[in-house]
């Protein structure tokens, strides 16, 4: 009970701030009227008519007839796809509007375990923005088919669940619900077991029983529908629908098109970004780029707004905290142009001002990183362009062998057969026919792995790129057209304990700095973003299409996407999930 | 993790029972369409196009084209204002289509403390009706003006939020919330410490920042908004607004009304019974009456059935457990009429039938009851006629008194000043001025007050009428025309341990018995109707127009309930809460 807040409310005491002459968007009874806020510490004390609160000592702001809504809420973000330390991606997400944010660290935690999230976490009390933690049922996603440094089981993620930011478990995958996993079934039930927490679900491919099955077991919201019809069959069924747009899958449009065909109820029915790119953060912009892409749908503004707070914070069943402006919420608000041109103006957390008219009034400095995020890099043995070569049946001259090639616009990949050379029994890449090598080193100091494969549709012609980012296991990535610049790029990116690294000639062209667990950099969204834009030419020059190759890249090592992948354990069949020989034959 | 139920969501097992060819009311998507409920055990395991989940041994019913809704959940019920044993409300209630009930058994409380409301709880395990413990926050209401048998504390609502039924604090009072009462803080605070909690207000007279301060101080629901205005402040503060309508406050049709005027998001509303009177449950029904009052004030069906199901899980955060037709959720459904003369045709409890086609399924025996719930009443002194004689001042031959009035549709109470004759030394009461004396004698044994008063509104021409149940205390109410009849009714009602009697020249002219805490009867609500009926002409004949004069007058001792009331402390001026006498004057 807070006391001077009772009294602030009662008008007994004065408000810290108010915000007046706005219009309120009041996502509680679906209204938009003349009206403030008024403030008391972090939270709000009253609403509406609120010139009573004002006393001494009262700071005013005059919202000038803008709008007043509360503060975002991304209720499925994995911040690490940013590539940001937690405090600048609290930056810029705060610039952007976003208040509060469910995440599950999931990222650092394949690399660092619980502890190195709990530090991140720590690193996060530094900043304004509200974490709540949704703790990782999978780390990393496939055990038996990949080497990862931290491991989760169902002890340790009890552990996390007692944590008080703890609110659930996070992407239970429907493929391993539908298996029964016993670690996963104990997970969800440990969950459950504190009400008020929720599962949610990574059920991309879920529909009809399969759905219906992982929805009996405990799911209640999801991310991974991809259209109209598939969002809603989640809904009709009880699901939350967190509908996504991002770096990666741009859908929201397709499934928010189709749901305003019906007239359907939207209470059930959320927005989230679940991976941002850096560079997309920074001109782009975070939820409010998602009300712009509604709004332009059709979407009624006052609903829009709801989707990206009230209806969020339902989702977790932390609307009595969150996501409305209310006495006893947290002081989260946005100052906001009208459905025109939708612009965030000025921002509130906690109570505190973060943007004022567009300029930001904090800096959040660099953290002193705890231990378990740096130097997380380490390999067993010496890595040489030896290490990636590939070699071919006795006596063969030509091999056929299984490529993948990726899809341009979403990192799906296909199979392709191609026949390649042997020299000195080593198989050769062809950059004419679009075959690279790629490899991933294992980098946890566990086993020294180097799985072996072979990659199309990146269309490099030169050199190699490395990176320490690589779902779901954040070994070393790399693909090149010759074994010297890949083996460079490897001891680069290892080197200088994690990045991303563009080589040619043996010599390093381009590189963005991770120190952070081998994911993360200290450097603020807009300097990032530039150094992601050189790195990225650096690419583009050597030929590859791919805007983003290497949030690309980070994506063909995971073996939960179909329809291949490459870990350090080696090629993987998703569909069997099998780890199998790219050289499937030899040729005469 | 149910196994089996995943199983039959998922199509490798057959469900024990399927709903088919109806029109399928989703609370979620708010549509209405043609399908079916597959449920597993006690859950639903799929929703929609649901042959898939027949097999060898499903039984399969025939909703023959009428409507599939969820079962009904009334978030705010006292089930001891219908005088029912809690396994009698469980049958009508159920009859009716609820099958979620959130109470906080406060009345039990009053008399037996919390060992009395586990003990209930645990008679209501043999029903079918799904219990949710809403800790009370005040009992008694005024622990300085009355006396009552059990007694809270902060440690005794931790105790009781730690059971896993527990879903919050109950009637949070606002005037308390404002005074800043220590207990009440701190029981605020320890609900509010378990996520998922919430706090139901009490909050008849808040407004503006009183209404605030109380929202501030951790309430998030209410069900004493008396019109739309009202219901409108609290929908737009952030508060959950149970729209009440029952036996004694008739209110609904006006607030919807109102809420119908504006476009209002209706999400965060729903209606609730709070006392409902045995014969209004027989004769009128509990939330189906309800649903056909709001569709009656043009309150879409949808909306209506959202409004006793989806929302009303919502606002206690167990969406996730019911509330909902959704693979899942507990197997409460009802097979109703379309909103033409709406009418529940059957209904299914935890996946077990109750109701079918308008015949009763189950008959739960009555409970034998715990020694705490079982006589519970005891005299400390003698009632005889001399116990409830007022003394004049020495010599006075008349004395002007404050009579208390009752409204004759609410009771609430108005001052009236009168001239009373002294015979004796002790005032008299007078038939022809319609006052009455009106007394309440403590019964829990504690300390044998009687507190004596002047009662007007009931127009009772002969004899006393006396009663065991009177908010808050649950001592022995007694309205009479003279002190012989009304010490007869007192003993009467001790004597057989509780209940209501009507006594005229010495005799038992009527009673209805409540054997189990003073407060409840074992008869079915159709028998105890019929018994309320008799005790109800008995006192019509006798004079009285009120309706449901015992329940009037079980709440003219309630001592937070405008402008006066009776306890056995005295007569009591409520807005200053102060103890006064009824004698203010000598006259001439």
């Amino acid at each position: 009970m807070d006391a001077r807040l009772v009294a602030v409310a009662g008008g007994q005491a004065p408000a810290d701030l108010v915000i007046k002459g706005g219009k309120l968007v009041n996502v509680y009874s679906g209204e938009i009227y003349d009206g403030g806020v008024a403030i008391a510490g972090d939270t709000i004390a009253a609403i509406g008519e609120v010139d009573y609160a004002i006393g001494e000592g009262t700071r005013i702001i005059d919202a000038g007839g803008d709008f007043i809504t509360p503060g975002f809420i991304d209720g499925h973000i994995h911040p690490e796809s940013s590539n940001l330390s937690i405090r600048s991606f609290a930056e810029i997400a705060l610039k952007h509007g976003t208040t509060s944010i469910m995440t599950d660290l999931h990222e650092i935690g394949v690399v660092g375990g619980l502890e190195a999230i709990e530090a991140v976490i720590a690193e996060n009390q530094a900043t304004d923005l509200n974490l709540y933690f949704v703790v990782p049922s999978h780390v990393p996603f496939s055990p038996m088919l990949e080497t990862s440094g931290g491991e989760f089981n169902t002890e340790i993620i009890k552990r996390a669940l007692a944590r008080p930011d703890a609110v659930g478990l996070s992407e239970a995958v429907g493929h391993y619900i539908l298996a029964g996993f016993p670690d996963l079934m104990a997970s969800i039930d440990a969950t459950l077991a504190v009400r008020g927490n929720t599962v949610q679900g990574h059920l991309p491919d879920m529909e009809g029983p399969t759905l219906n099955a992982c929805l009996a077991a405990g799911v209640s919201t999801d991310h991974e529908a991809l259209d109209g019809p598939q969002s809603l069959e989640r809904l009709r069924n009880g699901c939350h629908v967190m509908l996504r747009e991002n770096s990666a899958a741009r859908t929201l449009a397709v499934q928010l098109g189709y749901l305003l065909e019906g007239d359907y109820d939207s209470s059930r029915l959320s927005m989230v970004c679940d991976d941002l790119h850096c560079c997309d953060a920074v001109r782009r912009g975070h939820m409010d780029e998602l009300i712009r892409i509604a709004l332009a749908t059709g979407l009624p503004f006052i609903k829009a707004i709801q989707m990206v707070t009230l209806n969020a914070a339902r989702a977790f069943n932390l609307d009595q905290s969150i996501g409305g402006l209310a006495p006893g919420k947290r002081a989260d608000i946005n100052i906001t142009t009208g459905p025109e041109a939708f612009t965030v103006k000025s921002v509130i957390s906690g109570g505190k001002q973060i943007l004022d008219n567009g300029e930001m009034l904090v800096d959040y400095p660099a953290a002193e990183h705890d231990a378990v995020l740096l130097d997380t890099l380490s390999l067993l043995n010496p890595i040489t362009a030896d290490s990636f070569k590939m070699a071919a049946p006795e006596g063969a001259a030509k091999v056929k062998v299984l490529v993948m090639d990726t899809l341009p616009w979403i990192p799906i990949t296909t199979p392709r057969e191609v026949v390649l050379e042997v020299i000195d029994g080593v198989v050769k890449c062809d950059v004419e026919q679009d075959v690279l090598y790629i490899a991933q080193v294992e980098r946890h100091g566990k086993n020294g792995n180097v799985g072996k494969a072979f990659m199309g549709g990146f269309t490099l012609k030169s050199g190699a790129i490395a990176s320490s980012v690589g779902h779901d296991n954040h070994n070393v990535i790399v693909l090149g057209t010759n074994f010297e610049d890949m083996a460079v790029a490897v001891n680069r990116v290892v080197e200088v304990q994690g990045g991303q690294v563009v080589v040619e000639g043996g010599q390093v062209i381009a590189e963005v700095l991770y120190p952070i667990c081998g994911l993360l950099s200290d450097l603020s969204a807009e300097e990032l973003a530039l150094e992601k834009d050189k790195v990225n030419a650096a690419i583009h020059e050597r030929g590859s299409q791919i805007p983003i190759p290497f949030m690309f890249l980070s994506f063909i090592c995971l073996a939960a996407l179909p329809n291949f992948a490459i870990t350090d354990k080696g090629f993987i069949d998703v569909m069997t999930q099998q780890i199998i020989d790219p050289i499937i034959g030899v040729e005469a």
